[in-house]
Order: structure tokens, then sequence, then C-alpha cells
């Protein structure tokens, strides 16, 4: 089944920041708990917005939400000094957002890594900027999973993020990322395709139908996981009724339940 | 481009029915016109749900909206002796729904079919009942294709319709058909893949987000072509979102158009 990470926690988010600057823990309490009803299997925590703050911000968050937190936290920072902390505080064997090819942040991401017990979002960016192909997508992740699965961890453990690029500006990227997640499955099967997806829809009306038709897409050619608004319930219809129809769905167990609880809807 | 088969003129809808009894013409009038307004590029006539009464119901048909048509039409019944005389009506080459491989109907619509302008939609039928797994749906496509062939139509005229089936009795069932498609695609790149889609979610509630979310899956697979209501704009959305994120939609022209024209909406 398909794992949703809940991306609410981030102070880039209004409301997400007026309650860290006040400290408002009912708010965030409140907005990981309603996540957590609505399907999320990870709870994901950035506290990058507020310059200078980040590392306060987060011990806040993570002190706030541990206590009333069901799922993995995925740790979400490009700074790997506040990923160290962070994966400190925590319980339970995290999600760990990201590493990147980017000289400066693998070299010291690796060694962060090495031996700790977590799951680590891969993304396909290096120095040089976006993948410019599928076969761009497929090298950056293939050199990722080596060199991870150097450092002892395992695929069942890597998620790799192909980066989806808007397909407003040309439109084959689309089919540019599909045939690079079809590629990395049939290399790795094991390893898992994670990743935002609102990208794909930059610069275009009515964005959420390209989002959740483009999930659908994705899950086909082998994304098992996305860093999503758990609480947008058109998407999470998409996924339920998408695990229904590639077979993930023994018995419509979970399509149905869906449809009780009035998620889903036609 | 994605072709849609409009079916709404269809006997076996009451109010087309009603329509039909009474020589109603206005009302058939404007379905087609709706029909053709919404994007159908072929439209669908169906005489055959009065007994005893199809061939005088698809000469009216046919005689009231032919000079109303602005696309093909698709002759659809069964019956060659039908299929027949309504070829006869058309001035543009039709669409002909539909030859199997169960043997009476194979062969008599093979005479018929041999030398005429049309395209054709050949079911993955036989004698023995419907499709038991992916490799049975692309034998009797092959056997459809190669016979077709043997009587000089060409693959760009035959729409390979693999017959979708319920999944709610067996999970499997989304997924045998979407990899027949995929093979058949590359076995014969140019033949079409049709077919009705709500099968897929007999027996289940909600059904219309699974037809929609199946149709996207089934585009990615390699289906270019539906029969559909083209008045479900739902449906119609989702065929135009796959379209751009498949790369079929040039700077996004068509997608743009359809938000404009408030059917594709978030």
């Amino acid at each position: 089944m398909f794992e949703v990470i809940g991306e609410r926690i981030n102070t880039s988010r209004k409301l997400v920041q007026a309650a860290v600057v006040e400290r408002d823990a009912d708010y965030i309490i409140d907005d990981v708990k309603k996540q957590q009803e609505a399907g999320a299997d990870f709870i994901d925590v950035n506290a990058g917005a507020r310059i200078g703050h980040e590392k306060e911000d987060m011990q806040w968050l993570l002190k706030t939400i541990k206590p009333i937190a069901t799922v993995s936290l995925c740790l979400d920072s490009p700074d790997p000094a506040i990923l160290e902390m962070a994966y400190g505080m925590v319980d339970n064997p995290p999600m760990i957002n990201s590493i990147s090819l980017e000289k400066n942040r693998f070299d010291t991401m690796m060694p962060f890594l090495k031996g700790k017990d977590c799951k680590i979002i891969a993304l396909c960016m290096d120095d040089a900027g976006m993948p410019a192909s599928s076969d761009d997508i497929v090298a950056r992740a293939k050199e990722l999973v080596t060199r991870l699965e150097s450092i002892g961890m395992k695929q069942d453990s890597i998620y790799i993020d192909p980066l989806v690029q808007p397909i407003s500006t040309d439109s084959t990227k689309g089919t540019m990322v599909l045939n690079a997640v079809r590629q990395i499955k049939q290399l790795f099967p094991d390893v898992h395709i994670t990743g935002g997806l609102s990208n794909i829809s930059y610069g275009l009306p009515e964005r959420k139908i390209i989002n959740r038709t483009f999930v659908t897409l994705m899950m086909d050619a082998g994304m098992d996981s996305a860093i999503i608004d758990p609480l947008d319930s058109k998407i999470m219809a998409a996924i339920k009724t998408a695990d229904l129809l590639l077979g993930n769905d023994n018995f419509c167990m979970s399509y149905l339940k869906g449809v009780r609880s009035g998620m889903i809807k036609s």
C-alpha cells in the first residue's frame, strides 16, 4: 500500500508559522492528529522558514508532536546539524528528508547517516541542478542507491525522489519522470519512490486535478509514497482508488473504508 | 489525442428509448449536439433494446442524426444485417461496433467488412467467453488483428476492446487488462485500444471515481479511445488532464481550453 508523508507541519505555511512563533501547541497537536486520522503514514516536520530560528523551532515542534505521534516522523531540513539534533530527540526510527548528490550536502550527510536507524529520502539533484532527462534521473538514482548501500543502508530504507518538474514549461516533463521511475523500479525493486507532486502543475490553473491525476500515473509507474496534504480528500481518494485498481487492496477493504468515511466520492 | 466515442444514443437508456418510441427528433438532435459540443469524436448509435424494432429504430435514428452530425457515427449492433443497412445510410466512413472471435459473429462479419471503408471495434471475446488472463487478451487481440489485416484492414482502423472486468470479483482484473494493453501496443503500435470502462467498478459504490481513475491508468498503458458519456465532465476532465501529463497536449492548449470552458475543475 501507498505511504503518505503528511506535509502540513512546515513553517513556510502561514498558520503553522504563526503557531510556532506563539508556541501554540494546541494548533500543532490538532493539525498532526487530523493528518494521522486522514491516513498519514509519516508526519513531515520542517522548521526552516524562520531564518536563524530553525534549531529552536524544530526542538519545540518535536517536543510538542512526540507525545501524540502515532506514526513515524519525517525530519526535514537541508542542515545536517539540525537533522543530527532532531534525530537525537525522537524515539522511533524516523525518516530523514533529505540527502542529494550536491557535494556539500552529500559529504556532510553521509557520515551522519552511517549506522543510523532511519529511512532516507534521496533527491536526484546534483551540483549541475535538476535532472534533464529520464537517463539523468536514473543515473542519479543509481549513484544514490549504490553510495547509500555502501554505508550499510538497505534498499527498503531508501526513498528516491526523482524531482518532478513543471509540465507547463515542457510537455515531456511528465513522461520523463514516469519512464525514469519505471526504470528505477526495475533496477532496484525494493527501493521506494517518493516526492512532492505539485511542481508538475506549476504555472497552470486548477492545479489540484493535475496533481491527483499525476499521482495516479506515478503509482502505475512504481511510486509508492508521496509528500502531500492528507487533508486534501480528493488526492487521498485518487490514491486509494489507484491502489484498488493496481491490485494493492484485497477485497477492496481500504476503498470501501474510504467510501464509508466519506473521503471517497464520485 | 484521445478519441471519445459518445455512448448516449442507446435505446437501453430510458429517455432515449422514449424519444425513439415517440419519434421525438428534437430530443435526439439535442443530445447529439451536446455530445459533440462536449468533445465526442464519434457518436455511437445503438437501437438494440426494443426487440423486433431494431431495424426501423436504427433507420429513424440515423435519418435524424445524419443532418446534424459533425463527427463520424459509430454503428452499434450485434446483427450484421442491421450494420449492412446502417452502413448504406451514412455518407462518411463510420466506425463499426463490433466484431469478435465468437464463431457466428466472426463468420458473418468478415465478409461484411471486406472492402468496406470503416473503422472496426474488435472485442477480445470468443466462444469460451471473457478472457481469463493477460495472455488470453493478447492472444485474442493478435488473432483479431491478423485476421482483419488478411482482408485488407489497416492497423490504424482497428480498435481492440480488451474487455474490462469487475475488480470487485478479483483484485487482479485491473492489472490484467493494463498489462495486456501494454503488450498489444508493443506488438501493434498503430492499433487503437478502446472499450467501455464502467465494468471495472461493477458491484462497488461511488463507481465514477473508479471509472475515471481507471481511464487515466489505461491511457498510460496505451488506451487511446473509450466509449463513455461525454457529458460526464469529471471523466472528460480526467482524460484531458491525463493527455496533458502524457505529453499529448502541446502548450497545454487542450487543457487550458477545458479550464476556460469550465469542464476542468480542481
